[in-house]
């Protein structure tokens, strides 16, 4: 049997989660589950987090691994966004492939096809940072970028102990600061580090601490002269700190010499627990604060049958949505009748006690008015895994209209 | 700032897991973290589960949702597969254009887009049969498929209380065959359940009496004359009880009157701890069963980070591989000095202790033999939630020389 009879008899290709019909709305013309960004909050989340870090003296990177969909990219670009913050060689390779020249890998950049590819961006004229937080990356760096006559820009990766990558103290950051000087090709530009791996005790404090100890670090390098980038960077942040990374890089002496760069990711969907935790949380800390991200990622599916009282199965599993830290959150229900988005009904009360590849298993009411076609809304917690379950998705108007098919590039 | 123009000076498109050089080894240029599979145990499990099915009287479809790679469907087939499982509607859409001709469908077909999708592929040709459990859903596809002038064969769904989709009980089979009888547009065709739901108490006796209930279940329905099919299906089977239902269905008035089917999905690359597992409790069952299935899938990736003793992060994470129910299992240690497979070291007794979007954590002992940049493979478990993180997957030889790059279609 071979591939080419049958598939020639089809029509254009069709995959998960694309549009089967122009004009197409969730309700109809898409093949469910699907992957479902509302436009207006996520106009609002972009503007709202360029404000905030434009009204920090900070820079914005965000990280791009969250969505991996250029689509976003640019509009984060677009919105003002100095660079696009990266995973992987390929992560990179991509964004740069869609538009994105200013690229912050927040790894080290290890392997030598990896180092191959981020050679070729720098060839093709990608401005370029990653991390280092060892003397055998630096010198396996060192060598390769040497070999090919490029310069290689690094930041040193601070990191706290039990924590990921990064040096642990500052002994540990003085010899990687010897090891860098030790190769021409290498070009030290700043300091790196992640918040978002601190947890236990006062987070707050402990926080708070790790942003000055960035704000340091960074001082001493350049008072001893060892930073080769006229406006050294200082760069953190995750989505659910970034308030508190802000403000230790927001001063005068900062604004001035150096150039702090925040990095959050997820806000840009936001979502419908944690992240709504951590912005209540921002909030709390800064009553003063003018508004809030809003959650923007939906995932649509069918009600796949209901086999029992009380129990809904979904057709919607751990390959569509992302189920840490939080189990699928039901929204809304559209009933199979309705082609119309008039008529949702609340279901946030509607509780998912199990996921698996591809079903969903929701407690509803033994009376619940439900039948199998109707249409749920299901928010996420969080979003980096959800959007990574998808090739496309769509761009969509309170109408539930889509307006674009955002391609994915994981 | 447009895609245009950053792109245009890269050379042709490079994704995650792709091979950047011909003639690559995942040593050597190949970008990691890339999932492989290892040609020989590949070839054995396709033989080995097509041998045991043929001994027990059984056809073979095996579930390509596990999967979703048409390379691997189609080796299924050579093997001697009788068609292909799928979860959805566009995954039935995508196994057809590869060349998979008959589809069975294990679930409802909910969604007008869905069911159109199905009317396409049987307009081209598509052998198909779909799963049923209530009589909406049954009344939506006879009039979808009747407004077609197509007819749509349907199997029943057996469930069990507390389980996933199906009938729980007789009254529940008995009012959905006089809802199908009432549809001139179905075809009932036979039964259809799936055993991995059963958990809890003496599952071995509890799967064998789900076994002799879909048995006698088909064979009241086909002497009550409703079942429209010559020899009417009767089928179920994952990949952890398969010996069980094989045996319920190996019966000469089966072999002789209707067609059991079984659907094992992970059997075609195994894994190495839960479907090792449960591979070791059928050769319990069965001292005299020839052979096993082997482990085919690992992830290779790097070492990424040394920050402190004991602790090696490691560049391969969530959004490569499954960590459900197992995180991820180093296997082998290939020295980054080294570009042969000559002198891979065992390291399966370090142990993975968290994993990240796009990170694992490794305890390793304090004096470990390691370095940034080193490759390890590791083992999965189970296999079904690491396919779908990948746009390709690398079908390699035992010298770790890619043979083919094998594209998913999640």
């Amino acid at each position: 049997m071979t591939a080419a009879s049958p598939a020639d008899r089809l029509p254009a290709t069709l995959e998960k989660g694309a549009p089967v019909a122009s004009h197409a709305s969730l309700l109809q013309g898409v093949s469910l589950p699907a992957a479902a960004i509302f436009e207006a909050p996520l106009a609002h989340n972009l503007a709202w987090m360029q404000r905030f870090a434009d009204a920090h003296g900070a820079r914005l990177a965000p990280h791009g691994k969250t969505t991996m969909t250029p689509g976003l990219f640019r509009r984060q670009l677009a919105a003002g966004a100095w660079g696009i913050t990266l995973a992987t060689a390929i992560q990179c390779r991509a964004a740069f492939a869609a538009g994105v020249e200013r690229l912050l890998l927040a790894n080290q950049l290890v392997g030598e096809p990896n180092m191959a590819i981020i050679a070729e961006l720098i060839e093709a004229g990608a401005e370029f940072h990653c991390v280092v937080d060892g003397a055998d990356n630096v010198a396996a760096l060192g060598r390769y970028f040497a070999a090919r006559g490029q310069r290689l820009n690094v930041l040193i990766e601070l990191g706290v102990p039990g924590g990921r990558c990064g040096c642990r103290d500052a002994d540990q950051v003085a010899a990687l600061v010897a090891a860098i000087a030790e190769q021409p090709a290498l070009v030290l530009a700043g300091i790196e580090g992640y918040e978002g791996m601190i947890s236990g005790g006062d987070e707050v404090a402990a926080v708070c601490a790790y942003g000055e100890r960035l704000v340091e670090t960074v001082r001493a390098l350049r008072a001893s002269g060892v930073l080769q980038r006229e406006a050294p960077i200082v760069t953190a942040s995750g989505s659910k700190w970034f308030d508190l990374i802000a403000e230790a890089f927001d001063r005068a002496e900062l604004r001035e010499h150096y150039m702090p760069v925040l990095r959050p990711g997820c806000y840009v969907v936001h979502d419908h627990r944690l992240y709504a935790g951590a912005m209540a949380a921002v909030k709390a800390r800064h009553p003063g604060l003018e508004g809030e991200l809003k959650p923007a990622l939906e995932v649509f599916a069918h009600v796949q049958s209901l086999p029992e009282p009380g129990l809904a199965i979904v057709a919607l599993g751990k390959r569509d949505i992302g189920h840490e830290p939080d189990l699928p959150l039901p929204l809304r229900l559209y009933p199979v009748a309705s082609t119309t988005t008039a008529t949702p009904r609340d279901v946030s009360a509607w509780r998912t006690t199990h996921i698996m590849d591809q079903h969903v298993f929701l407690a509803i009411p033994d009376d619940a008015e439900v039948a199998v076609g109707d249409v749920i809304a299901f928010g996420t917690s969080h979003p980096c895994l959800t959007f990574d379950k998808w090739r496309r998705v769509l761009l969509v108007d309170d109408a539930l209209g889509v307006r674009e098919v955002m391609e994915t590039r994981f």
